[in-house]
Parts: structure tokens; sequence; C-alpha cells
């Protein structure tokens, strides 16, 4: 391998919809596990025979084989489970490269690992192998994921604009289109434009009230005037395979006092979060100083003040993530130190405040860092008041 | 463990959008890797502070932690990796609890397995371990299943219908509402009815003509009278995360010969496939069957004739494959020796013929092995002409 941080041999297997790094090396969207080795920057592919044309034509590897090429597949029909004949496979075409000793992902499976092992093949599970070749994107990479991110703010205007349409009835329950608003409502309504521009998602966020204090909880049912709703999109293109991420909170009708001093709070420190993204930043310290400046507006966060929480309302969860092909990869924005960032990284920040009693209020931008800062590739306004954010 | 084939001490690692085994145990959807720990049928599950609260609720775990009990937590910050500050934890954890030995999946990290045994725990990867415990189906889960694929044949449906109201132009391609019939809108309007059903999908297959040919290809552009039309869907729940698959294959407009004369081969095939489900019936003498009766019809089919192909249009994968909480799951109905069908099975039957020339013909059912034979999940007919189909 040619890239910074690797050497000898690498092998890549799985399949490829959920195996980001053999996706990035091959290119090719293989429902099927594949094998690839990779020498002095030369990548070889293995596929089984019914992919072997596609993979040919799709793939960005240059030489690529079938199975049944190798005497080893033949003993597939008897091996005890597919791994085990995968493993035959691997050791097959190491023993007839020369090979004896492969960096793999930290992820490979254990079990073809001890295999390889068996047979005298070192097997280096690398926790750095794909970190730095991925996290800072390329210049089309940047480009396909603000594509992906415009998908997602359709998918959030399609929301805002069922929220702002509505009405509360005499219980305060919104109304529109003479149904019940619903967190169901909005998903659909958001996935469905996500849809529409070619892209998917695993989850959509749209949790109204105490529910939304639940960073992941996804929402369901009516939705009422004056609680927050939290909507957090993150849509993946099915083309590219890259993902977007981003997040609002609105409410409909009066805002309780202690909630639009949660937004005040959270949307400071967001924006003090973009204001310190730039080469060279260090996640833990953008991370700390959002900390600090909840705990300046009376807010506990973590991690010291967790088991003693001095609030009701607290910030519970890393401050971003980097984004591509993968909803969340290198760099952390968090506790973790050693996290620096560098120009290319696309990464999110994303502070919240969350109150058992009200509800949540997150704010989520994705954002490239750039020479001197960082680029904002999520153009939207962040008012609580949803009539504002129906015009954007 | 009390599961059968199992004992000692159960370790399950990761998120579990993608890691079924742990879903399975847990029935607890996390974005972020958790720790589950079983010894003697006891279950424990650790998750991080943010997941804590939604954990005790919706997980089928009664014990439940999180990281930050856990002296080990504080150490993440400074951890190399993400793996390596796990890796303390799991440590940590076995540890207390006194456990020197622990099965985990083939899947399982190399990363992991070799700090674990570095700290002198021995760690088994077992191939077998969920395959017995998932395969076969409770009832329950059979009436989840059936629901997903009713939520596929109403996306067939749709796709269907757009094709039949199609009318070709001049030049043989097909036009519906003013406007050409591609791939592309085929897909739309299947995931589009798959969304409104709570479903989603990772990829829908609507390839037409010679594209059809390869069995992965998702298809794209015009679409003309006269061409196979390969519809293969994948619903999958978001709520209860079953997946169903079918596939049909239909023609607008006259039928060439040839192609009446495979799908001719390819429904007889999938009926004495269907014919032959039943407990004790082993995957490999059904597929044996069935690659028997394509080449008394002249055609060539794997594994023996793929080298010197007889013919052009091949039967080139496997017959079926147990559908669950994973799209392609135990057991598997092909050339793999060793796989006995049992009651609660859910498999497809799906043969095929492709020919470079003319597109694939594939006709694929979902069924669940009974006591005497299969209840087929896929109540729809198998007519090629499209017009039979739109009144299904």
């Amino acid at each position: 391998m040619t890239e910074p941080g690797t050497r000898g041999t690498l092998l890549l297997f799985g399949e490829t919809y959920h195996h980001p790094n053999l996706l990035y090396k091959t290119r090719f969207l293989a429902p099927d596990p594949i094998i690839y080795l990779e020498q002095d920057g030369k990548g070889v592919l293995y596929t089984n025979v019914m992919e072997f044309e596609r993979a040919k034509k799709q793939s960005r590897v240059l030489e690529v084989h079938h199975f049944f090429e190798l005497p080893s597949a033949r003993q597939w029909a008897t091996a005890s489970s597919e791994l085990e004949g995968f493993a035959g496979t691997i050791k097959e075409i190491l023993q007839a490269q020369g090979v004896d000793d492969v960096a793999v992902e930290p992820t490979f499976p254990t079990f073809l690992a001890d295999r390889l092992r068996e047979a005298d093949v070192a097997v280096h599970p690398r926790p750095d192998l794909f970190t730095e070749l991925r996290r800072r994107k390329r210049p089309d990479e940047v480009e396909t994921i603000a594509q992906v991110q415009a998908a997602g703010l359709d998918g959030l205007r399609a929301a805002i604009r069922l929220i702002a349409e509505s009405q509360p009835d005499g219980q305060g329950v919104l109304r529109t289109d003479g149904e019940i608003l619903t967190s169901e409502r909005l998903t659909a309504a958001i996935e469905g434009r996500l849809l529409e521009l070619g892209c998917t998602t695993e989850d959509t966020i749209a949790a109204a009230g105490p529910a939304s204090a639940d960073p992941h909880a996804h929402g369901s049912g009516p939705i009422r005037a004056g609680q927050p709703i939290v909507l957090d999109i993150y849509p993946f293109s099915k083309a590219s395979r890259y993902w977007g991420d981003l997040t609002r909170t609105v409410v409909k009708g009066p805002i309780p006092d202690d909630l639009r001093r949660m937004h005040a709070a959270v949307l400071r420190a967001q924006e003090e979060g973009l204001r310190l993204v730039r080469p060279g930043a260090k996640g833990a310290d953008i991370h700390r100083a959002i900390c600090a400046l909840f705990r300046e507006a009376g807010y506990a966060s973590l991690p010291a003040e967790f088991s003693q929480p001095p609030s009701a309302a607290r910030f519970i969860h890393g401050t971003g993530h980097g984004v591509g092909l993968e909803i969340h990869e290198a760099p952390r924005i968090g506790q973790s130190e050693g996290q620096v960032l560098q120009e290319g990284d696309v990464v999110t920040i994303e502070p919240g405040l969350y109150d058992p009693a009200i509800g949540g209020v997150r704010i989520e931008d994705l954002v490239v860092v750039t020479a001197d800062g960082c680029r904002n590739l999520t153009p939207f306004p962040k008012d609580l008041q949803v009539e504002s954010l129906a015009r954007a």
C-alpha cells in the first residue's frame, strides 16, 4: 500500500453495503462478500461468479477475478460455514501471492483471523488503517456530501411546512389537513421527500415534548403546541453512499420561558463551536468550550457533573463527529483527546440540552474544515419559532 | 447460555442496526456500540449514558448498566481509538464477573479478540452460535415477516400498475402519463409505497432487457415493449427490523418466443422447488433438482457447466436463502451441503435464467416451512404478461 500509515499487504473482506472501507477502495457495491488484496498500491478484487461482470464494469479495481477460478471454491459446498469456505479461499489467494503478513481492519472477523494465523499468516488489525485516509474529503466528496445535505434540508422544509400550517385544537394538540399532527406524519413527510431526491435514511428523529429529552428517541404520537420538536435528519444517497446530518428544533405556538432559555444557550454554544472549527483545533478543546458555556448558563454537562446534576436540563452527548461514507466517522469532537481537526474534515457541530420534563433542544450543522475555518454545508436558520423557519 | 449448541459465557459487542444477533438478544436498537454478556441464560446489557434510560425501557434485557458506572470508561478520552476504549471496558466487565472464557460471533472484531486474549481471556468465535437459534421462526416472527412481505407485494402492485398502463411509442419505448417509463420510475413507485407502509429497503431491482441478465443490477433508463422486466423487492420493516423478499418478471406487449420459453422453464423449476420444501429436505437436493430441470429444458446451470456454457441462458445463482432479521441468513438452498430444512425456516425459492442478449427471468416466493410442506407468504400470480398481473 502506498497510503500513509500502512505498509505491506492490505486484506479486506466483506459485502460492501456496510463495509465503507472496502467500498472506498473498490467503489463496488456488493451484497455478497468480496475479497480485496492490495500490495504496493496495486489492488486485486475477487467476487463471486454472479458479480464478476458487474465488478469488471463498475469497480475501480483494474484486476478482477471470480472465486471459481480458484480450486478452493470447489470446497465451499462442503464447508461447515460460509466463513469457513472463505477462510480456505483467502488462504489460497495469499499462498498464491506469497503473502504471509497482512494488515486488516480492526473489525476483521476473528474467525477468519484465527484460521489465517493457524496457516502461519500474520494478521495485524489496524485501527488507524483508514481513519486518516477517509477523514479528509476530496473536493468531489465535499460536493457530494453537500448535495446529500441539501436533500436533507428539503426534507426538513417539508416537515416545517406541516408544523407551520398546523393549528392547535381545544386540547392544544396540533392538527393540519383535518388530522392530528404526529411524529409519524413528520417522518413520512421527511423521508418521502428524501426518496424523491434519490436518498434514504436509516431512521429519522421527529420527537416532541418530553420524549425528545432522549437524544436517540424517534418520537411517536400527537404533537402539542408549545412543545419542542426535535427534527434530526440524516439523509443517505443511494447512489453515492455518502451521508448528511442536520438538526433543528422548533415550536408551534407560545414558547415557554424555560425552553426559550435552553434554546438560547444551545444556539450560543453551537455558534461558538462553529467559530472554533479550523485546522489544528482539538476536538476535546471545542467540546470543553461548549461545556463551559453551558455551565456558565447554569446547565450541567458531561462528564463530571453527570452523576450529580445541578440542573434538570443537561448536555449529555459529544459535540460532533465526522460524516462521510459512515454517519459516524473520524474525527470526533467530544471527550476524546488527540482528535486534531484537519482541512477537509467534514464534521457536525451539534450541542443540545435535554430536560426530562420539557424535552430536548438540539441544533446541528454539518461543516467542512477549510484553510482558515469552515464552510457550513447547512444553510438554514436556527430560530425556535416555526413560523420564522417556514419562510426559509 | 441455555440455548442449544452454546455453553459458558456469551459476549456480544456492537451497534445493533447491523448486528442482528445482538438485536435478537436485546431487542434494543442502538446506533452506538453496546456490550451484552450472558451467563446461564441471564443477560446483562451495558450502554452509553445517553442510551441508558431508553435501554431500560425498550430492551428485553432486565439488567442494564451504563458505561460510566465503570472506572475504565474514564480512560476512553485518552484511548488511541474507540475500539481500544471498548477493549478496556470489556476487560473490566469480564474481570468483575470472574469470566475468562467467552463465546463470540465469528464476526467479532479481531482487534478486540486480540486485546482480550492478551489479558488471558479465551475467545472462541462460533459460526454456529446463532444459526440454529435464529433460523426457525416463532409464529409471531412469521406473522411479522408475512406483513413485511405483504408491503413488498403492495410495492410490486404499484410497479405493475405503471407498466400495465404504459404504451409503447413509435420506437417501442414505454410511456405513461406522458413520460418515458424508466427503471428509476418503477423503483420510486415501489419504494414510495414501502415508505407509506412503514418499510424501507436497501435497494430495489427494476431492471429491464439485457441489463436484467445481471441478477444484482438495479436497472436504469427507459424500458421497452417486449423486454423482460425483473422486479425484485426486499422490503424491510423499520419498526420490527425484519425483511421480506420477492421477485416477479413481467413483459409489456408481445413476448419473444425465447423469453416465453425461459419463463416457462423458470416457472416449472420454481414450482418444483416449492413442492420439495418440507422439514428434512436438503437444500442441496432441492437445488440439484432445479438445476436438473433447467438442463432438461436445454439450459446450463451452476456449477459444472459454467465454464463451458452449452446455452446462452443460464442459471447462475443459488435457489434460495433464509430471511429474517437479515435478508440473507440460514438456511441456504444451493450448492452448500448439510443444510437440512426445519419447520419454522423462512426461505426464498428463486430460480432464474439469464441470457446476456435478452435479459433475465426470475420468480421468487418467500415461504415458511410447515410440518408437512410450506406456507407461501407471497400470494401473487406469476404470469409473464403484465396485463394478467395488473388485476391481482
